[in-house]
C-alpha cells in the first residue's frame, strides 16, 4: 500500500483547510524569520547563519585548491542554547548541534505547502535558501555545519548526541518534499550525496563505522528516498541502521564508556529491535525508530520485524498512551514511563511524540488496513497535535499536560516543563516546524491505496483521483468532522474498473454507522473498514457516524485516573477550563448518569461544539478549631454547589489566557 | 523558660520507653559499626577512618616540630558517595565532606542514652572514640578532617557546600550532650577550641571572613554552648551568623559567582532573616536556622527576630506542612514548595526536616507556652519522625510520602526518591542518627520550666523534679498516649512553694478535657494550657482527653487533597495499606458519615489501636469495544463493592513488606 499523493489530493475542508492556511500564512513565514534570527523576542536560531558560515569556509578552501581541512575544533556544548548576540562572527557556529534540521523541517513544510497550491514568492525564497544550504556541502558530500565549521576531525565521533545522522534524515525528508512539489532536484541531489557519503563510511565491514543514529529518523527518511528513487543503497543503509541497533556491545559505549553495563533504553538500543516488545526511552526517538522499522517490514516482508512493530504499537496504545493520543509520560528523558503510569499534571506528552505516533500509525496502515491504526492516528491528530499550536498559529506547546494549575507549573520545579500557556518559540524548536510539516502534509494521511482499493482513513473534505486498470476514478468527499459525523462521497468513472473503496468505521462509533450507497454495492466489513465495489459510473455514498458525548474511563491500573472520567465526542477529547468553570477544578464532580447538552460556540473563530452538563462543586465544610494550624480541619460535611459545567475540546485549551485545565473529572 | 534536664526526667512510658530502648539496643551499636565500616552490606562511611587519618598527619607534624602544612589538595567532590574499597589508604580522606558529623550525631545520642541509664561498655567505647577524634584537631583548634587531610589552604573557601561550620555545630551539640551525661570535658574543650578558632576568623571586621554556614546548625549549637558555659563569645558568634545571612551581596556569590542575581532561597539567604516571612529553600536548613533565630530571640528579646520566627512558623504550619507533620514537599533541593503545594505521592517530607520542625517548635515553646507549638511538635514526633524508623530499629526512611505505589517508586524516575520500604543505611546518613538523638533526648521535649511553673507539653509517662523556692517538687506522670488520652499526675512536696503546673490541652481535643484535681486548684486556662496552683503537699491530677477517630480535610487550596479526607485519632494520623485492604487504594471511597470501630492489635509487637470502617471499592464498569486500544473504554456505571477498610497508624506503614499505602481516602 502507498499513501495518497499530496499533490493529487486537494483538501477543501471546513476544519482542516483553516489549519493548513494558518500554517501557510503564519507558521511558515514566521519560521523563516526565526531561521534568519529576525525575530527579536525569540531565542536565536543561527540556522541560516551556520549554513552561510560553512559555505564561506567551503569557498575559501575551493579557492585555495586544497582539500578541505578542519580549521579548528571548539566544542561549545549543545545542551545550552546560546543567547542572541550582536557579535556573532560570520565564520563561527552557534546554537544546538542539530540546528541544521530547523531548515530541513521548514523546507519540508514549504514543499507540502507548494504541493497544495502555488506560491511563487515562497518558492523563490526557498530556492535562494537551498542555494545557501547546498553551498555548505563539502566536496565529499558531507553536510553538517557544526563539524564543517568546527573541525571535521571529530565528525561522526559522537553519534549518540551529535545528531549528524538526524540532520541527514531531515535533509532527505525536506529534499523529497521540495522535489515532489517543484520538480527541482538541487536539494535532493545534495541529500543523495550526503546519504552516499554516509553509506560509504558506515557498515559492519572492517574499517567502517559500525554505529547508527543517536536520534532516529534517518531510517524512515532513507526508505522514503528508496521509495522515490528505487536506489537499493538507501534501503540497505536504512536496514543496516535498524539491524545494528541494540546489538551487544552497544555502539554508544565506544563513545561514552560510562554507559557500560547500563541497558540503553533511552535510544532503544537495549536489545536488538526484533526482540523489542515494550515502547521505552525517549518517546520521539522511539516512534521515529518504529516508523522506520514498519517501513522495513513493509518493504522486506520481515515477519519478525513486523511482529515487533505490532507489539510495540500495542505496548503504546494499550499501556502508555494518554487518552489525548499523547505519549511520553515523563519529562525525565522526555520518555515513556512504566506501563499505566500516566500522571496528568506532570505529563510530558510532547507534541513531536504525538506527531511521531501519527507517522508510526500511518506506516502500520500501509502494511495493513486495520482501523485500530487509523483510530490512533486520528486521536493524536485531533487532540495532542492540534493542542500544540495556538488558534492564531503564533505560539506553541511542546508539552501537553492533561491537568494544569498555572501557579504550580511556574513555581513547583517538578512541573516547570509544563507551560500554562503556549510559548512564542523554543530554542530547541522541534515542535512548531514538526506541526507545520504534518499539517501541510495531511493529504498523505487521508487515504492509502493499493492496486484496486482506495482506503479512507480520515474523513476530511477533499478531492482525489485513483488510476485503476487504465481508468481514472475521481473521489470527492464532504465531511462534517469533527463537529458531526456526516460524510458524503461521490465516486465517478469507476464503472468496470474493479475499483474498491474502503471506508473506516471509527472505533469511537462502537461499530455503528448509517450507510446509504447509490451506484455501488457493499462487499464486506473487515478490520474496521467497509469495502464497497461494483461501482457504476457515478456513485454516491452517504455514511454517517453518531457523535455523542461519552464518559470514558481508563483502565483501573492507571492509578491517576481512578474514580475519574474523561469526556469524548467523536474523535475529540474534551476538557474543563477555569475560565468557564472557575478554578479549583478538582472540586468538581459529575454524576455517573450525567447527560450533556451540545452547544455550537463561535468564540474560537469558527464553529466548535462545546458541552454543558449539570455538575457539582464539592466544598468541604471544616469545623474550627483546626488542631495543627490553619491547614487541616475536621471534616464535618460538604456543601454541594450545583454548577453548570462547560467543556471545550482539549486542543483549544489555553487559548483564552492562563487558567486551570483538566481533562479528567471526578465522578 | 528552659527545657527539662534529661538527667532529671526518667521516662518509663509504655510507648516511648520501647522506642528509646530500640535506639539504645539497635541503632546506637549499629551506627558505631557503620562509622567504622564494619557492616559489609551498608554503604561505606569512612567517618572514623578520616579522624584516624587526620590524627596520623597531626602526629607526623608534631614529630617534625613543624607548623602544620597543607600536604596536598585533591578535591574529590562531595556529591558522589565512594564505594567501599579494599585499598583505602590510611592517610586519605573518603566519603562526603560532612562525614565528621556522623560521629558527632552518634556521640550526641550516646550522651542522651547515658543520661537515661549507665552503660559502662558504651561509655568506654565512646571515650576511646573521643580520643581518636580529638587527636585529629589541629593545634590552632581547627577540626574538619576533609581539609586537615586534603589541604588547609582551601579551608573555609567553600562555606556554601563544604559544611565545616555544619560539622562545628554538630560537634558542639555532641560534646555538650556527652559532657552533660558524663561530666567528661575532653570533647567539650575540643568543641570550644574549634568554636574559638572560628570566632577568631569570622566577622565583619577587615581581614575576617564575612561569611556564614551553608548548612545551618552552628547557630543553635553555639547558643546551647552559651547556655552551658555562659561565655558571651559563643552567643556573639551565633548572632553574627544569623545577622549576616541574607545581606546584600550574598556572601556565597563570592565563592560561586554563578549565583549572582539569583535570589538564594535554598540557603535562606535571599533577604535578611528579620524580613523573612515565608519558609523557603532546603527544609532541614530552614528549620535549623529558624531554631537558631528563636534561640536568639529568646536570649536577646529581639522583637523583629521573634516576629520573623512567628511568621515563619505560621508559614510552615498554615501553608506548607503535611498532615503528618512532614515538611519539604519537593525532592528538588529537598525544599519547601510553594504554599499549598503538597503532593502526596512525590512528597519529600524528609525525616530530618520533621526533626528540625520539632527543634523549632520546642524553641518557640521556650519563648512562650502556647499549645500551638506543642501540637506541631507532637504531630511531627508521633508521625513523620517515628515513620522514619522501622519497628525493629534496623532500617530507616529518609523520605516519608503519603501515597505510595511501590512499582511507580521503583520505575518512575520522578519518584525514585520515594522508597516503598525502609532502607538499611544511607551514604548520606543524616536521618538515622538524627532519629537516634531525638528519641534519646525525648525527656527534653516533655517539659519546659520557668521559675515557678512546670509546663507539660507531651504526655509521656515519666518522673521529674523541679526546684521551686527552695523546695524540690516531684512530679510523676502516667500516660495512656497514644492509645488513649488518660493521664494521671502525682505532685509531691509543692505545698507553699508557689509551684504551678501547666497542662497542655492538645489542639485535636477541640479544647475538651475531663479534669479531676485533688490537692491543688485550677487557676486559669491560657494559650492552650490549664494552669494549676496552690498545691497541697500531695496532689493528684487526673486529666483525660477523648481520642476519637476524626475525618480531617485539608484547606481547599491543597489541590492534591480535594475530595479526600485523612483520618486522625488523637495525635496519630492513620493510613490504609494494601496488605490489609488490597492494592489500588485509590479506588476506595468512604462515606462522609462513616463511623470507625477501634480494634487493639498486637501484630506490631505491642498494643496498637487500629481502625475499621465500612467503605466501598469503586470499580468502573467499562464497555467494549474500546475505541483506541485497550486502555480506555466507555464508562457505563460502576460496581460498588462493600469492603471493610482497615487503617493503621501512619508511622507503622511498610513494616509488613512492600505494598501500597495512602493517608488520604476518597470521599
Amino acid at each position: 500500500m502507498i499513501p495518497a499523493d499530496i499533490k493529487n489530493t486537494e483538501i477543501r475542508d471546513e476544519f482542516w483547510s483553516r489549519k493548513q492556511a494558518l500554517v501557510r500564512k503564519e507558521v511558515i513565514p514566521y519560521q523563516w524569520e526565526i531561521l534568519n534570527d529576525r525575530i527579536p523576542e525569540a531565542e536565536a536560531s543561527y540556522c541560516m547563519h551556520n549554513f552561510k558560515a560553512a559555505g564561506l569556509l567551503n569557498e575559501k578552501m575551493r579557492k585555495k585548491g586544497d582539500a578541505f581541512e578542519a580549521p579548528r575544533f571548539t566544542y561549545r556544548g549543545f545542551a545550552v542554547f546560546p543567547e542572541k548576540r550582536e557579535d556573532a562572527k560570520e565564520d563561527e557556529f552557534y546554537g544546538f548541534v542539530f540546528q541544521d534540521s530547523d531548515f530541513y523541517k521548514w523546507i519540508e513544510a514549504v514543499g507540502y505547502a507548494l504541493m497544495t497550491g502555488p506560491d511563487p514568492v515562497l518558492e523563490e525564497t526557498a530556492d535562494r535558501a537551498i542555494d545557501i544550504v547546498c553551498a555548505a556541502q563539502l566536496p565529499n558530500g558531507y553536510l553538517d555545519t557544526y563539524y564543517i565549521i568546527n573541525g571535521m576531525d571529530k565528525s561522526f565521533s559522537d553519534l549518540r548526541d551529535h545528531h549528524e545522522l538526524y540532520c541527514l534524515g531531515h535533509l532527505i525528508e525536506g529534499a523529497i518534499s521540495y522535489y515532489q512539489a517543484t520538480g527541482k532536484e538541487k536539494l535532493l541531489k545534495t541529500a543523495e550525496r550526503y546519504a552516499d557519503y554516509v553509506a560509504s563510511l558506515f557498515g559492519t565491514e572492517e574499517g567502517k563505522i559500525n554505529g547508527y543514529p543517536g536520534h532516529e529518523i534517518a531510517e524512515m527518511a532513507l526508505f522514503a528516498l528508496y521509495d522515490l528513487t528505487g536506489e537499493e543503497r538507501y534501503k540497505n543503509l536504512a536496514e543496516y541502521f535498524i539491524n545494528e541497533r541494540g546489538k551487544e556491545p552497544n555502539y554508544f559505549e565506544k563513545e561514552h564508556p560510562d554507559m557500560k553495563g547500563k541497558p540503553d533504553y533511552y535510544h532503544q538500543a537495549h536489545i536488538p529491535v526484533r526482540e523489542q516488545t515494550e515502547a521505552v526511552g525517549h518517546a520521539v526517538r522511539a516512534v521515529y525508530l518504529y516508523s522506520g522499522m514498519a517501513d522495513m517490514a513493509r518493504l522486506t516482508g520481515d515477519a519478525a520485524l513486523l511482529n515487533a512493530c505490532e507489539k510495540l504499537f500495542d505496548s503504546i496504545v494499550n499501556t502508555k498512551m494518554y487518552i489525548t493520543g499523547g505519549i511520553g509520560a515523563t519529562h525525565l528523558g522526555e520518555s515513556f514511563s512504566l506501563p499505566y503510569d500516566l500522571p496528568n499534571d506532570t505529563a510530558y506528552s510532547e507534541t513531536c511524540a504525538a506527531i511521531g505516533l501519527v507517522f508510526f500509525a500511518e506506516r502500520m496502515l500501509r502494511i495493513k488496513a486495520d482501523s485500530k491504526y487509523a483510530d490512533v492516528m486520528e486521536l493524536a491528530l485531533f487532540n495532542t497535535v492540534l493542542s500544540g499550536m495556538a488558534l492564531d498559529g503564533k505560539s506553541f506547546f511542546y508539552v501537553n499536560p492533561l491537568d494544569v494549575i498555572p501557579e504550580n507549573c511556574k513555581k513547583d520545579e517538578r512541573k516547570t516543563h509544563v507551560k500554562p500557556v503556549r510559548q512564542k518559540w523554543f530554542g530547541c524548536a522541534c515542535c512548531p516546524p514538526n506541526i507545520a510539516r504534518l499539517i501541510t502534509s495531511l493529504g498523505r494521511y487521508i487515504y492509502t491505496e493499493d492496486e484496486n482499493t482506495l482506503y479512507t482513513h480520515l474523513y476530511v473534505g477533499s478531492d482525489t483521483t485513483k488510476a485503476v486498470n487504465g481508468k481514472l476514478v475521481s473521489v470527492s468527499m464532504e465531511s462534517g468532522f469533527p463537529n458531526n459525523g456526516n460524510v458524503k462521497i461521490a465516486v465517478n468513472g469507476a464503472k468496470g474498473s474493479g475499483f474498491r473503496l474502503a471506508l473506516r468505521i471509527p472505533g469511537w462509533t462502537n461499530g455503528k454507522y448509517r450507510l446509504d450507497v447509490t451506484g455501488a454495492s457493499e462487499k464486506e466489513e473487515k478490520d474496521g473498514y467497509i469495502y464497497l465495489g461494483e461501482f457504476s459510473e457515478s456513485a454516491a455514498i452517504d455514511i454517517s457516524f453518531d457523535m455523542i458525548p461519552r464518559l470514558m474511563a481508563a483502565d483501573s491500573r492507571v492509578a491517576e485516573d481512578n474514580l475519574k472520567v474523561a469526556v469524548t465526542r467523536g474523535p475529540i477529547v474534551y476538557c474543563m477550563e477555569g475560565v468557564d468553570n472557575g478554578d479549583k477544578l478538582r472540586q468538581i464532580r459529575i454524576d455517573k448518569n450525567v447527560s450533556f447538552t451540545e452547544e455550537m460556540s463561535g468564540e474560537f473563530g469558527y464553529d466548535v461544539v462545546t458541552l454543558k452538563a449539570d455538575a457539582k462543586r464539592i466544598i468541604p465544610s471544616v469545623s474550627a478549631p483546626r488542631p495543627f494550624g490553619e491547614l487541616y480541619g475536621e471534616f464535618s460535611s460538604f456543601e454541594e454547589k450545583e454548577i453548570s459545567l462547560r467543556l471545550i475540546p482539549y486542543y483549544l485549551w489555553a487559548n483564552r489566557g492562563e487558567n486551570e485545565m483538566s481533562v479528567y473529572i471526578n465522578i
